[in-house]
């Protein structure tokens, strides 16, 4: 967000706004997420965030599809959010030389990006719907029940054997 | 997060990492909050963003008792993720001139914040249980109860009246 905001006058201008945010987001965290697959060591922490790699890149799909229904060019915006989210994460799980101890890392670094993503399309439905669109409502509703699926799987994964290996 | 990062090597380091990392987030939210209060026109969210200072405060406070209590410097640690989220609030929030539409960008960009302390006290609960370390787990699990409600409080307060003010 920023480079545009002063263009901001109406609520269409600021979900237009909000959707290139997380179109922005969506498209760092399918770059991201190879190397933390890479970085884990648990296969089922592997295997979580494998599979959470598809559904991130079928958020990207979703949002493209929400550009085209309100006949809007699709593309990002610069979102300091996310790439603070994704430097801190980087940077954490660069310097963790103990495996689980880096796994446990990774589960939280996850999770901070799953919340980026929870608080986002939170706002995009309830916008969408006063704006009268309960189409895109609609879409973003299904990704956001994979974001909070996703969370919940790992917490689950964290606190049934992560970070019990982790603090042995 | 980040500079200390290369020293990470148990699970208690990366608490301490972590309970560092929330410590300069929670001390950078208190910074930033007065302006975001200066620039909202709902009477309702003023108040809610004024009494959610007022527990941001107390959140400090407690991160420092339970620094006392693992016989810890009270320090923070550079955060990129929550510096961030706050570049993007105040950019957004900058440079919109219709009052209710930046009422609702206001709302967002707290949630924002919210969601990011939701998930560090989150995983900072689990890893504090697994340490043993049921005392500090409690204290945390006190402010993630207050994050929730003040996130729940601007999800009511956008939905009941400020969206609709801003779409009108």
């Amino acid at each position: 967000m920023g480079i545009f905001s002063k263009d901001i006058k109406t609520m269409d201008d600021l979900f237009v706004h909000m959707l290139r945010d997380i179109y922005y987001a969506e498209n760092q965290i399918v770059k991201s997420l190879p190397a933390m697959i890479d970085k884990a060591s648990s296969p089922q922490l592997k295997k979580g965030l494998s599979n959470h790699l598809d559904e991130t890149r079928d958020h990207v799909t979703r949002l493209e599809e929400v550009f085209r229904m309100i006949d809007t060019d699709v593309e990002g915006v610069d979102c300091p959010a996310i790439d603070g989210i994704l430097k801190e994460a980087n940077e954490l799980v660069g310097d963790i030389d103990d495996a689980e101890v880096l796994d446990a890392a990774i589960i939280a670094a996850a999770q901070a990006v799953e919340h980026y993503e929870i608080t986002r399309y939170g706002t995009l439905i309830s916008w969408a719907r006063v704006l009268g669109r309960d189409d895109c409502a609609k879409i973003f509703e299904e990704t956001i029940e994979e974001e909070k699926a996703a969370d919940e799987t790992l917490t689950e994964l964290a606190e049934s054997k992560v970070n019990e290996a982790a603090a042995a």
